[in-house]
């Protein structure tokens, strides 16, 4: 383990983080929000310091491996959030600091929960801070510093590597920093659009730029308690569904798509299954809740914004789903749990790993009728290794073990099993709310404080698939064998 | 596909069976249950014909394959349940038939779910029967039936594997006929032991009989509405507990005791983890609960009674855990999915799989950090073979699957949640009741016929491993290709 690199890759990105952090100091100043500007300041000094002192330096050793990659990119999600929850309890809006710690965590992992009982109270600035770190989270905090400074490729690939979502990883990585550059390109296009589309249909630049951020970061944090609901308009909810499917799909398709690689993208297994599962929830929502409203058109317009919302594991809200049947809730927490494409923002086990689950059975059915035969299960005409396979089944099996552990300890919280189930399942996969007490209109503020460090346990690795954050828990006991 | 083969089998078991339903009509004429006597004799007629015309000559190519075991094992499961249905509506007892179908499934696969809301009001002879058919199933109707007749060795082998549970199958099955005889042997030896232990406590013949043939085959038909709650006795309940623990243990150790190796018995991992699951389970449960009894003895009482009952898949109570905290709960429904050990009457997915999952995840984690480290995992010092660890994975899959589907399908019948979840991971797992609605108190009689149907799907896979069921199911697809 090279600790002195570490220490310096991680001290380069506390010092991105202090640029960031005037971002909102500048808001809090547009809107003479002066105590809030200056509780963005201080930690952005601070951070500054870290970064003179540490990370300017090249260590002489500067090769890092797999596992290095993975504690850096760990530890870097979880000391983001430790210092961009400060502002939040300096300034006294979120009082205590591990539920602004809770709150940071969820930003930047692009969950969308919140400890918040009134988010509209919250000044500006702070707004901003919580949706700018969904947009930053989504496409990667490592991506997003690697675009801006230079490492070199071998020590890129392991960081990209840990940090961007699905079963394989290895396409795009070679090309890091230029990639990086392309992928944020894509996502700041796309995210700006989205504004464009949103202020067009008569929303606020503000709130435009709220709701474009968690859009785009697939995380749901919204200014208003009524989420998406609050602007009660078909134009916004639909523009809001579409790009929430849009940054659900495999980012590297719209690389393709640039690169006029069009075929390539037509004839994508996981983007036609994502598409389907789409369109198939919808359909049977829409038939199932079609009775609770006016007409057909209204069921359907809150049905595909549900489903957009949950399967890109977005979490935005037009009407409180508690009170649909129990049919259309097991849906949406069966697209929680698949959520969206591989290298896309969303979370969930990706529908990528769901296809290769589905392979592996109907390939084992058949090897026991024929037991000669070969098993290759193939995606996009690609054979799947032995090893990615591997992979997928041992996320798989991490992925059950930590809802279980988790379910387990929230449950000592005494809530009803609905609740208890869903707050798990919609921090693991990224959602935001769940069903129940933590429903769209809920919110997670009355747990103690042993459920709320296991939320932020699982917000994190669910957005780190997993294994980053299991290596940087278990670093200190294999750290002396080396 | 040897058709013939197929055919002649499944007549020769229901030969069998035809001579079991004779039981419950003898016990009929014993209490004067002459139309209940005639309903039990009427069906084993029409199978005694059944097995005359087809059952008696066997065909001239006689050998079998391991997808004709496993489409043998799921018909006769489906059919035993078919036949043993009819007196149950042919007497009135239960007037549906899905009903009884249902009460039969959850017999023979030793679950336990009933869909009965007075079960004080049968008969004796149909009591007898619906407990009769728990012993039965638990040690598998098919190694039954071999060790009753004779088949060839190889074909033993064949359904033998497709119906004993676990990850490994080929330490036993060698030896079939003999083996099923000292396995029959064994079980028929620890249930004669049970119900002497119950006698000699206070209860009378018949209620130890029913209760002995529960827990034997780890089923938990009560022939009381407050299930072994009824006879309020510390004794029983200390009785019952010790039994269902011994028979959620692996067969294969038993065996081994017999023969002298009781070192093979301590140093078996399996076994080590079953009971500290147990222990642990115990005493968590007991300090949750322990506010809500007189004193600390009490709560460990029922706490070992539920937990014993709930991991080996039996399903009896002594108390409406419903009313304990939702902690308590949870670890409950965690231990119906974790089951009882491989070899044994119990189902679950069985301690040795999740064994199999910790370890490989562990090994999973160690090769991150060591790349070029070999992973073999052991089990009792026994390399697990690739073979066997996909098994694992793909078994657990489909578990996974199932589990889902399933719980779509009965949500249309817009029960609340834990009710809904419950139900599905009580049947699958062939434990009997699960919390909130179908809890000890509950009944599954208010289900449409859509889960109903379900229910009985969930509890025979899950009997059978769900890979012969799933074979049986789509045996039809690919028939035609042979």
């Amino acid at each position: 383990m090279n600790i002195k690199m570490i220490r310096f890759i991680l001290a380069k990105m506390l010092g991105v983080e202090a640029v960031l952090l005037l971002l909102p100091a500048f808001v809090g100043v547009l809107y003479g929000e002066m105590r809030e500007a200056v509780s963005f300041i201080a930690p952005a000094l601070v951070l500054a310091l870290i970064y003179i002192f540490m990370g300017r330096k090249k260590p002489e050793a500067p090769s890092i491996y797999g596992k290095d990659g993975m504690i850096i990119v760990a530890s870097a999600w979880v000391l983001w959030s430790l210092f961009g929850a400060v502002p939040f309890t300096v300034s006294g809006s979120i009082p205590s600091y591990l539920d602004a710690f809770f709150e940071m965590v969820s930003g930047f992992t692009t969950t969308g929960s919140s400890i918040l009982k009134d988010v509209e109270a919250l000044p500006w600035s702070m707004l901003f801070w919580r949706s700018f770190s969904h947009w930053v989270g989504g496409m990667g905090v490592l991506v997003f510093v690697m675009m801006l400074t230079t490492l070199d490729k071998k020590n890129s690939m392991y960081l990209m590597r840990a940090e961007v979502p699905g079963p394989e990883k290895d396409k795009l990585v070679p090309k890091t920093m230029s990639t990086a550059r392309i992928l944020y390109g894509m996502y700041f296009g796309m995210t700006v659009l989205e504004i464009i589309l949103l202020v067009v249909g008569g929303m606020n630049l503000f709130d435009s730029l709220i709701h474009a951020f968690g859009t785009a970061g697939t995380g749901g944090f919204s200014n208003y308690a009524a989420s998406v609901g609050h602007f009660n308009s078909a134009y916004i909810d639909g523009v809001i569904s579409v790009f929430m499917i849009l940054f659900g799909v495999n980012f590297n398709l719209y690389f393709f798509l640039l690169i006029g690689e069009a075929k390539a993208v037509w004839k994508n297994e996981e983007l036609k299954a994502y598409l389907g599962i789409i369109a198939l929830s919808t359909v049977l929502i829409t038939i199932n809740i079609n009775g609770q409203y006016p007409n057909p058109l209204k069921a359907f317009r809150y049905a595909v914004f549900q489903v957009a919302s949950i399967i890109t594991t977005t979490g935005y809200a037009t009407t409180d789903y508690n009170v649909w049947p129990m049919f259309s809730q097991c849906v949406l927490i069966l697209l929680m749990v698949i959520g969206a494409s591989a290298s896309s923002t969303g979370g969930g086990i990706k529908v990528s790993r769901v296809m290769i689950v589905f392979k592996s059975i109907k390939q084992e059915l058949k090897r026991l009728v024929h037991p000669q035969s070969v098993s290759i299960i193939r995606i996009n005409g690609k054979k799947m290794s032995p090893d990615i396979l591997k992979n997928v089944y041992m996320y798989l099996m991490a992925y059950a073990g930590i809802t279980v552990l988790s379910i387990l300890l929230v449950s000592l919280d005494n809530k009803d099993f609905a609740t208890t189930f869903s707050s798990v399942m919609a921090t693991l996969n990224n959602i935001g709310p769940g069903i129940a007490g933590v429903g769209p209109a809920g919110s997670f503020a009355d747990f103690s404080v042993l459920s709320k460090l296991v939320f932020c346990f699982d917000m994190l690795a669910g957005r780190l698939e997993i294994f980053p954050f299991l290596m940087l828990l278990t670093a200190f006991s294999w750290r002396k064998r080396f």
